[in-house]
């Protein structure tokens, strides 16, 4: 009897007990702080999926642990709960931290940037994993792709805006950069937490706001207050994100580091696709059961004037910190040629069968 | 001493021989023939990245054996070599296989259907996977989206199309469905080898001929001969196709058939978004090298009678086959819907901010 065999034989004696896959294999846990709520759609789904891939992929040697908001409080926290040691991992926005990283804003989305394929594309093919991890890595954390929401509308207005004066003044919910670039051209942009939105459009509070598309807009009942649905301009592929820290990552093996790195790239994409299906049904059933919903695109000159905006406030991040202008022109430079693909091919083609 | 603790001092006796690991885990091999030539762009380098993703993630436990057409000889009988046993898996696509399997044809991509990310929808989210499989399992295999090429550009023009009456008589390669739908037009229809296209459009054996997108058309060199590139109608969003034999799956435990099919999703998507890149590239360097080269869109009555056609030919198949007809209708419901989202969204934006 070899000794492969001896011990072979000294496996099946303890085969009923435990199996030697379990001995042999160190387990591991991971704990994930998730920005959204429990059981939040689209979102949710998302990192309940990527536990999904990791727990049958690793058979059982990694457990994920999601805690969702109302377990750790701080939906906007987890960046620091992620680099102070407090969770393993996040499931959250880049751009959320711009108060402490003002360079972590560009990967997410930026106004009248780069498409859900196109910024994959720029992530991994035009130099876009290396810049989001030189500005994650001096927090010993490392920044991956967590899911796109596809193309975000411009939001639910209840007057038309026919042209620039329709904006002086209007009070309109809408965060971030998007924000600053409304409120330069004389919006008085406010933000107001997700619960107190369809009142304060209901009650005159705010004018128009910004959510996020059919989807996520539908369960929200806008659409019972506000009659026009404006195509978007400020987020056109907003892509969340994936946190790990350098130090929970360097304890798993070669195979588990892989089999988490695949599991959050198919679970990123998968939610860009299923963030396609669920605006088609949820607009599919808007459209039906609430005929006086208009879809609108804002005219030209409003389009000129976001736009000149959005490219002044990024010419002068980027004169404030070279990095800034190294990501911006990146982009910059990516968009101008992917652009001219993607309009000899989906948007030719689009055009060409208009009334499909 | 407990078992668990006496088998663990076994084990360390052993370590220096061999691992517990090594004892604990089966190794499989997965012979896998592809329609490629070797180191075929984009197409090799996805069955590749498959390679790598599963060896990974599987810590050697599964290995990955590649075989070329040079090698197989079949580039066209990938379907038959896995059904027979003597691959275990395939990376092709599934309209090669219409002869066959006439249903076989809908799930690669079909003129005038749907975008990549709108395809993958249904796949995933509209019934598509449902369908695909009730059409390959009564082979004894298992069919799954394996990488896009993005929009397929409508080919290679040595003179400009201005109405119907410029395509009766015109010599083209088009092959497949397209090329029948283009037949129904007076098209002058043939299929050569890739090896001689370009000699056959430089000596006028041929007027004009389609291949995929500027990615795989620029090594190619056809527009050195043809200075008319002309926007697609005929393949939207062509997903290439991993086989399994049902018979290879089943032999694999659960962790590992997890990691066969998350690596095939992920080296999908990626084929998807290294095709944007690379045609973005391509083109890019196509219009600075021959500024000659000129994009147009075929006139609205070609588009509008390539589309009468188009549904006029899959009706007839419809009426031919029940599952024909399923597979018909849930697409084109599907489209009907998603193309509505994609017009509010991705279309609305490209045309908004048309000048970038």
């Amino acid at each position: 009897m070899t000794l492969r065999k001896t011990l072979l034989a000294a496996v099946a004696v303890a085969a009923s007990a435990f199996s030697v896959q379990a001995l042999a294999d160190k387990t591991y846990t991971l704990r994930l702080a998730e920005t959204w709520g429990p059981n939040s759609p689209i979102l949710g789904e998302t990192t309940k999926h990527f536990e999904n891939l990791v727990e049958t992929m690793s058979g059982g040697r990694i457990e994920v642990r999601i805690d969702s908001a109302n377990k750790h409080k701080a939906p906007f926290g987890i960046f620091d709960m992620v680099r102070n040691g407090q969770y393993d991992m996040g499931h959250t926005a880049s751009y959320y931290y711009k108060g402490i990283i003002p360079n972590a804003m560009y990967f997410t989305t930026i106004p009248f940037g780069l498409l859900a394929q196109e910024q994959y594309a720029w992530f991994y093919h035009g130099g876009g994993m290396e810049l989001m991890q030189k500005v994650y890595e001096p927090f010993g954390l490392m920044s991956f792709p967590g899911g796109n929401t596809g193309n975000q509308m411009g939001g639910w207005f209840r007057k038309e805006i026919k042209s620039l004066d329709d904006l002086k003044g209007l009070k309109m919910r809408t965060p971030g950069f998007a924000g600053e670039v409304m409120s330069e051209l004389g919006v008085a942009v406010t933000n107001l937490p997700p619960g107190e939105l369809y009142t304060a459009l209901e009650r005159g509070t705010i004018d128009a706001l910004e959510w996020v598309a059919p989807a996520l807009d539908f369960p929200m009942g806008f659409h019972q207050i506000a009659n026009y649905y404006y195509s978007g301009w400020q987020e056109p592929g907003a892509e969340v994100q994936f946190l790990i820290s350098t130090k929970a990552w360097n304890k798993l093996p070669e195979d588990l580091q892989e089999i988490v790195r695949v599991a959050m790239r198919t679970a990123a994409y998968d939610m860009y696709i299923q963030s396609t299906n669920d605006s088609a049904e949820a607009w599919d059933k808007m459209k039906e059961q609430y005929p006086q919903v208009t879809h609108k695109v804002f005219p030209p000159e409003v389009i000129d004037a976001l736009r000149e905006t959005t490219h002044r406030l990024l010419e002068e991040e980027a004169a404030k910190d070279p990095l800034a202008r190294e990501i911006i022109t990146s982009q910059r430079d990516y968009l101008k040629k992917v652009r001219k693909w993607t309009n000899i091919s989906d948007k030719a083609y689009l055009n060409s069968v208009a009334d499909q």
